[in-house]
């Protein structure tokens, strides 16, 4: 499992500048002003390079939502109860949750992954069972999971990447449900940062003051009692993260694998990412991430994978929800290099000097 | 025409709490955690409280992109020629400019309107010809326009929300074409602010430096040569405005006349709610300010709404085209309030607490 990991991971390329200055020349012959569409140049640019066509589509966007459960939940880390894991993975399913609305909004599927979740479900549409584990160990006692529950955690991405591959998905959104998992992603960013715990936590769904200060006591905790390696990405996620940081990290090296643009949602997705580009740094330029959350820890997170959120709308939903949003702003971007006339088509005066 | 526009203005009244309230309960009713969709609340509230229905609708929408010219163009203010405002416009009304693109992903009409280009254009499908002038007057030697005429164009303004209001538009957008017109809008803002013309100066389409330095020279022979009343804005309107801007303003309290939500482009359109918002200050809670544009006065126009920016994409175009691709975020947020199922239809277990 780790072999077929590492052959992904080393087949992940920098992508190819002829494509960058193609897609920027395309975009400098459009009618507007050189550079005035700002960020969605930037983004249209990078997807040309990304899928290595000067005129890409994006029709087929699907969201894969992981969900798992967290151990450390015992120690009163979160403002909801642990079975409101597989209670919203019933609402995903009836489509009633903020990221049923936003996806359909969005134009993208949303398929929910069970990569460890403590509940067993019946196999439903939409809801793919891949369960490394009934929710991981408390990690202020020991490790989240084994280094070989990782792998396969990470495998279970993979093969989502090769289902999004095989039904020609032209963009791909991350997403996450798991009560406790922003402590989890707390304590992957400042395991793999050195950043201390308090400039990394913050309130998740909605925690009051105190139980804010017994977040990050359980944080520190966790790092003093599993001394998570900072250099070595896997040592990291298996002691300290979560399946579905684990799947999302899998995700987004199976799309920059197959060379899919995948856009990652926000604080956990971005732990997730934080695993992916520790493993491959190339992985950087493979993906959008869609925006700014309010928990404090993310824009460190951004910065250590070196992307612009697309969006700041103060969002700390998860499940998908800004990488949906996110979706309309890419497709509007590949959409201005498609669509928009040239100057000389249009027989426009180009700007002087 | 004073007449008219007074008596629109002083029907328009604060939003009523009642509304706020209600779709806040709604919003808290559903399956997330309290406040987590951030931004798309505060959006979602004030749409309910506009329109005055808890259960809004956002099918219609439609962007008025309004084009006119500008003396001041003769100093060499501008990177472009004149000419450039009606060939934009046909471009427009060819389906090939930037506008055109977003607004057909956003699914969004775009309304052309000739209010005062110096061109005379054949009557086309999706063009308003309702030109006030062929261009402004050159603000360095005397106003813009006379009073009449920016109660004219304002009026154009009122004659479009009129009709978005006959055609049930859910949702307005506000758009502008005309070569000058970001110096118009710098002078607008300096006038009614008393903010020094270099803060609020900048490149507009893409001037260099010693243009740049030039347009701030123009702007401020502008405001000693006419000496707008900062109290007064239909005075700094018509003394060192433009066509467009005002039949932006127009636009934007015929949409809070009718209760339709308005969303606001950039700078040039920030301007126009400027004049809009300084005739009645209740305006400000009827209109949604799209995005943050690159031009460095826009913030303070902004600050002076109250309006915080739906995207920060680093956007200076023009057209309408952030208020396109924040009409997607504003249906999100309605989507939301109407299609999320509730804690109790999910049989979710709520926060602690």
């Amino acid at each position: 499992m780790e072999k077929e990991l590492r052959e992904r991971l080393s087949s992940i390329q920098p992508l190819k500048e002829k494509f960058l200055l193609q897609a920027q020349a395309r975009l400098d012959s459009l009618t507007k002003p050189v550079g005035s569409l700002g960020q969605l140049e930037e983004i249209a640019r990078r997807f040309v390079a990304i899928v290595e066509d000067l005129h890409p589509k994006v029709e087929k966007k699907i969201i894969y939502t992981f969900a798992g459960d967290h151990g450390v939940v015992d120690e009163g880390v979160s403002a909801y109860p642990k079975e409101v894991t597989s209670q919203m993975v019933y609402n995903f399913l009836r489509q009633g949750a903020g990221i049923n609305v936003l996806a359909r909004h969005a134009g993208a599927k949303v398929v929910v992954v069970d990569i460890g979740v403590d509940h067993d479900f019946e196999p439903m549409e939409g809801l793919m069972i891949r369960k490394v584990g009934r929710g991981t160990g408390n990690i202020t006692r020991g490790p989240a999971m084994s280094k070989d529950q990782a792998l396969r955690a990470i495998a279970v991405g993979l093969e989502m990447a090769d289902r999004a591959r095989e039904q020609n998905a032209d963009l791909v959104g991350t997403g996450d449900m798991g009560i406790g998992n922003t402590t989890a992603s707390s304590a992957v960013l400042a395991s793999m940062t050195g950043l201390s715990v308090s400039q990394v936590t913050h309130r998740g769904t909605g925690i009051d003051d105190s139980t804010l200060a017994q977040k990050m006591l359980i944080i520190e905790r966790a790092i003093a009692v599993n001394r998570p390696e900072a250099k070595d990405p896997l040592d990291v996620l298996a002691k300290v993260g979560g399946f579905e940081i684990a799947g999302i990290a899998g995700l987004i090296i199976g799309c920059a694998f197959h060379r899919i643009p995948v856009v990652v949602d926000g604080f956990i997705s971005t732990a997730g990412a934080m695993i992916a580009v520790g493993l491959s740094p190339d992985i950087k330029e493979y993906l959008f991430a869609s925006h700014q959350s309010v928990e404090v820890g993310h824009r460190f997170m951004l910065e250590h994978i070196g992307q612009k959120p697309i969006l700041n709308l103060s969002l700390r939903l998860g499940e998908g929800t800004g990488a949906a949003l996110a979706m309309f702003i890419i497709e509007a971007a590949v959409k201005v290099l498609n669509e928009m006339a040239t100057f000389s088509e249009a027989g426009i005066s180009e700007a002087k000097g």
